[in-house]
């Protein structure tokens, strides 16, 4: 079967060998799949390598049609059913692998791969393919947001508008959060920040977020009132929760975040910065920061974001910016570096 | 009057103006009070400053005996009543002040000091000056422990078992929450932490506190089950919920028990690292960790850390190490620097 590969530090399309389901395992045909930023990560990580790792095959946001059933499936859902999965697959002979992460088991970048039966979502309410794919990706913003301290009258700030800050607010809108506060230097993105539902978006080259974050904190019915206090000591003036989505992954970016929360704020780290960071811990400390890291999603939050597409809560239509081929995956790789051309490619292998 | 005053990068005893009690305040004689981290951390940077800034005299963890009562004050406690306050003063003419921490108010450390009448809490129950001087650091594990999120069956480990970490273990021990595991490198200060109540205290140049941590959070009953599942995607074996309490406050200890933390693990971080700090962003990521920032405490905080040591549930008397006069002042400054030698000396400026 045809599949686009990594190899040598390279994306070519080539012939490899048809997967074949362990017990309990589908064979299914992945309709489309979205190029992901760790992909590209990935991918310049291969590229700098002193000597190449075996081939391997990218995508884990996808959905796919189960084209046949292995051994020992209970075969509750028909060959054509379109579905959705985790991006796990598990057997007794080859363990567990994350898909299109690994060698040990081949993404959605390829004509066909396998799937756990057990782990299967059927594509409810004839969500198309393609906003099916999405699943993966928006899961990651629910589940931050899920993982967030959002008390009554919480205010958010998302900083970074990439496909991670976008389904930050996607998420947000659905919970009935806001004002969501948006900030990315890009045009394009704060174009979709605001077809995302965000109610105000910043260029951080013009103003602060910082700033119009804090003016959105301040409670309605007016000024704040002064108290003879020091907040050093736990007594605020009141204000509206603070919650903050660092969603760029760069360093710099928490101690930034860091130093523009108001006290008590809640710093929700969903971007992933793979490299040493710098920060002032006193800075936290006197404002009593907490920084909750967030990565993936559980099985239900990943269930319940598919249902969110499917039943239009969240619209992923925005989010879709190219169509291609296995033959235009690599070049696909290269247009998502920019932030104005493109927020999520999808690759359909049957193209 | 005399008192201990910082002048020119030393301290030196002298003769300084008696002050005088604002609308609302009353003057008071301080009874005991401990010598802080801080204001080592304090002394050493006037040291180093290229001018001198002005005199000030520190003095923040104290228990006073009320001398007399200033203009407006409502005179509910008589002369003579040992009190404790907040470390803060205010007035219409002179705004708010930390005490002993700027040269707007003289600390604890001189024959005199003014203090709100609003802000005075009696001590109760008997308690010596000397244990009613540890409310405010006791305070600072109270706060801490209040910060964390500590669920049913909790553990925690303490990592430095300096004045701070002491602190948080007895807050623990009055919750009722353990097994605590405490780690320090200073014999003396195991020591105190086994007095204090830790419940397993690991020199970590001969074993790692967080292999033993991870041992005390497996549930009672036995093995973990395996799970054919993977831990990014939110399914964890079931084990106890884990805090860890960063006491020392030294660069590079955050990412230290960042590594060392399980998955899910809440960091408290209550040591104060004045410097800028490295960290892998990363590791926080993979674990979905939490980092809690807690400094200081609450009014309300405050007067319960006083009650519990009135009432015997945190016994002092193991950290009092040493006992001195203004005269003694300037060397228990530098005596404190030994961790062998001493966990709190306290002045006692009738002496």
């Amino acid at each position: 079967m045809r599949a686009l590969v990594l190899r040598s530090g390279g994306l070519v399309v080539d012939d490899i060998a048809e997967p074949e389901p362990d017990a309990g395992q589908v064979l299914v045909a992945p309709r489309a799949a979205g190029i992901c930023g760790s992909d590209l990560h990935l991918l310049d990580l291969a590229g700098k390598a002193e000597t190449p790792g075996p081939d391997m095959v990218f995508g884990h946001e996808f959905c796919a049609e189960i084209v046949d059933h292995g051994p020992g499936t209970d075969r509750t859902l028909a060959a054509g059913t379109l579905v959705c999965s985790l991006p796990l697959a598990y057997s007794a002979s080859r363990g567990v692998a994350m898909l299109g992460t690994t060698p040990l088991r081949n993404g959605a970048f390829a004509e066909r791969m396998v799937l756990n039966e057990n782990l299967l979502l059927p594509v409810p309410n004839g969500l198309s393919a393609e906003l099916a794919a999405l699943t993966e990706p928006m899961a990651v913003g629910w589940h931050a947001v899920a993982m967030a301290r959002l008390d009554d009258g919480a205010v958010p700030l998302v900083v970074g508008c990439g496909p991670v800050g976008l389904a930050v607010i996607a998420a947000l809108k659905v919970r009935g959060i806001g004002p969501v506060v948006a900030a990315d230097f890009s045009p394009a993105r704060r174009r979709l920040a605001e077809a995302m539902g965000a109610d105000v978006v910043i260029d951080p080259a013009v103003e602060s977020p910082y700033a119009r974050w804090a003016d959105a904190l301040v409670p309605e019915g007016g000024a704040v009132q002064p108290e003879v206090v020091v907040p050093l000591l736990g007594w605020l003036p009141s204000s509206r929760p603070a919650v903050v989505f660092e969603c760029v992954g760069v360093p710099g970016l928490i101690q930034q975040v860091m130093a523009g929360a108001p006290r008590g704020a809640q710093v929700v780290v969903v971007g992933a910065c793979m490299e040493p960071d710098n920060f002032l811990p006193i800075v936290g400390l006197t404002k009593e920061l907490q920084v909750q890291f967030a990565v993936a999603y559980t099985a239900d939050e990943f269930a319940e974001t598919l249902h969110h597409l499917a039943e239009g809560r969240i619209d992923g239509t925005p989010l879709v910016t190219g169509r291609v081929g296995l033959d235009g995956g690599a070049q696909a790789f290269e247009d998502l570096r920019n932030p104005e051309a493109h927020a999520k490619i999808l690759v359909e292998p049957w193209r």
